[in-house]
């Protein structure tokens, strides 16, 4: 998508020099737009621990990347791939790309048709997740349109959750990519974006990419969809999902699952964007089978942005001696869930809906 | 309560001098702990709109003094009542304390006899504040002694949102008043504190206060509660409440109605604490009646904390050009609600329930 005017992906291999990975740094957005070069495997596991890069299709697609320059760099590809698989613990995609690159190269000795391969299919997995969130936007676009026409083509106010877009994974996105595609079509829409706290990527990245492709949007606190939904001022919401359980429960950013027992409560359909990538096959309930990340306890107390003077700064919110607590994700139950959209369309959220789609899995 | 040790209330007339009120600037808590004076009705109309004092039953005291300093400036009484009035829409205390002001002075032509009766009706609603709060946490600490039991004496684990606590009224607060005479009575609580979005007095006041009187706390984002209640993390929660129905809709900070809906889809009682001043008996349907204040949205686009240097800061959170919006309340309905803790004892959140606690409003 675009930044001041010019197209961007999140990830991409140096034009001039393909031993360097060019990503964007997002913990300074919106304020600051930054390109950071990765050279080294532990550059791509700082990336993603540190939330340089964040997104579960961004974080497997840079971990892949990341395999990548282990192999350019003489690393050892099994220390590496465990380096890679320890930076985050909640999205399923990261350890998918990093044990796909692992299986590519399997049995291959030279060690120039190993990087060859760790590259050749970096790429691929990154033009897959451009393809998928393609497809996903095709598909959610449908249940937009359909919105639209319902209310005689008034503007379509959509409720997201964090950052599930174009940000978050390589291009279009997954949440937005519905609403990017109705946009691009001249559909009359509006997106209520939750600030998300505590690292607010609603506020800093979702409102950053709206902005930037011109799509109509208003910043909320993590507080308001409930009013917004009970007053009829929502009438979908999409959110994107961290890991997918095969009986259709979301693990996504931590506040979902109360936006989505509100939306319930007021029968405004709740959807979810889910590549197929983030589909965990092995795991049926999600309250007590995925791992949630517990994260620093100063996301909560300090909150960064931009000062008067135009610099960023963190500032502290409580008292210095108050503890915090900080969970990273939260478990919506799939009967909360209207539907999924995934890459080869929208399906009911249970075991049955996703196995229609994917028959392959049974 | 206590502030560094000594005993404060929110709100007093100055020990040597009674043309002056004072109050706490609520504003810079926690990181500031600053004394300002009132001297006109005007300061106390500034006072309530800029949020320096807040918290329904603050408010009404602070009104009710802002007629006394009407009265001692041989201001309109009248017209100071509506500029008071209107200085916030959403507390019915506001207007029951204003009105009560005006009904105390019909008829009296002195003006020294308007001003001590202004004056002594003002310490009169203060006084009956502190007691109906009192009131409220000997009730309320039967229910956490209940929970303890059955607990076998651990942790009690308490979620709130927002300040609905001593700075909120004049001392005890009202949903902290159970915890605090839990607390002072040796039982085992610990708090989950909401930050409570977009003005933060979650972490800011609720924060300080728990932090000052040594109760084990703990804060929260907004997003957190509903993961902690579906893991067994919250025993009960208790909130605070702007304005009640006579059917037990609660009108209260926004984001208390996402926090009921998780709480009741765990089976976990939510608790509102309820003077009978927030009541208003006038309206039944809280939804569709009940006023919302919408604010500034500046309060979701800046955040104040204190910087490295101790300086108090506003930092910017999103996009220059991106728009907000700032709802103040949100209304839960009674269906929600497992009881509601009044100076009079507990009832159920029901017109039924609430008449039988207060018979002389049928």
């Amino acid at each position: 998508m675009k930044v001041n005017g010019q197209h961007y992906h999140t990830i991409w291999v140096k034009e001039d020099d393909d031993s360097i990975v060019q990503t964007i740094d997002q913990r300074v957005l919106p304020h600051q737009f930054e390109i950071v070069d990765l050279k080294t495997s532990d550059d791509a596991v700082h990336a993603i621990k540190d939330m340089m890069v964040r997104g579960a299709p961004l974080i497997g697609v840079t971990a892949a990347y990341g395999m990548y320059l282990a192999g350019l760099g003489n690393e050892n590809l099994q220390e590496a791939a465990q380096k890679l698989n320890a930076s985050r613990p909640t999205a399923v995609n990261l350890s998918w790309a990093v044990n796909a690159q692992l299986a590519a190269v399997q049995g291959l000795s030279d060690r120039g048709a190993v990087i060859a391969k760790l590259l050749e299919n970096a790429h691929r997995i990154r033009m897959e997740d451009i393809v998928i969130s393609k497809q996903i936007g095709e598909h959610g676009l449908a249940l937009i349109e359909a919105m639209s026409q319902y209310k005689s083509n008034e503007t379509v106010n959509i409720l997201t959750h964090c950052n599930a877009g174009w940000l978050a994974t390589i291009d279009w996105g997954t949440a937005t990519s519905p609403i990017y595609h109705a946009f691009d079509k001249g559909i009359s829409v509006h997106v209520w974006v939750d600030e998300t706290r505590p690292r607010n990527q609603g506020a800093n990245l979702t409102a950053f990419e709206l902005n930037q492709h011109g799509v109509p949007h208003t910043v909320i606190s993590d507080n308001t969809g409930g009013h917004l939904m009970q007053h009829g001022m929502v009438d979908m919401a999409i959110v994107g999902t961290d890991r997918t359980t095969i009986h259709g429960d979301v693990a996504n950013k931590i506040g979902t699952y109360l936006k989505a027992l509100a939306a319930y409560d007021n029968n405004i359909p709740f959807y979810v964007a889910v590549p197929s990538t983030t589909i965990d096959w092995h795991i049926k309930d999600g309250l007590n089978e995925i791992p949630i990340e517990k994260r620093s306890e100063d996301e909560v107390k300090y909150i960064q942005g931009k000062a008067d003077n135009g610099q960023l700064m963190k500032v502290l919110l409580t008292p210095e001696t108050s503890n915090a607590l900080n969970y990273g994700f939260d478990v919506t139950p799939a009967r909360l869930v209207t539907g999924l959209i995934t890459e080869r369309g929208i399906c009911n959220a249970s075991e049955e809906g996703i196995l229609q789609l994917f028959p392959e899995k049974r």
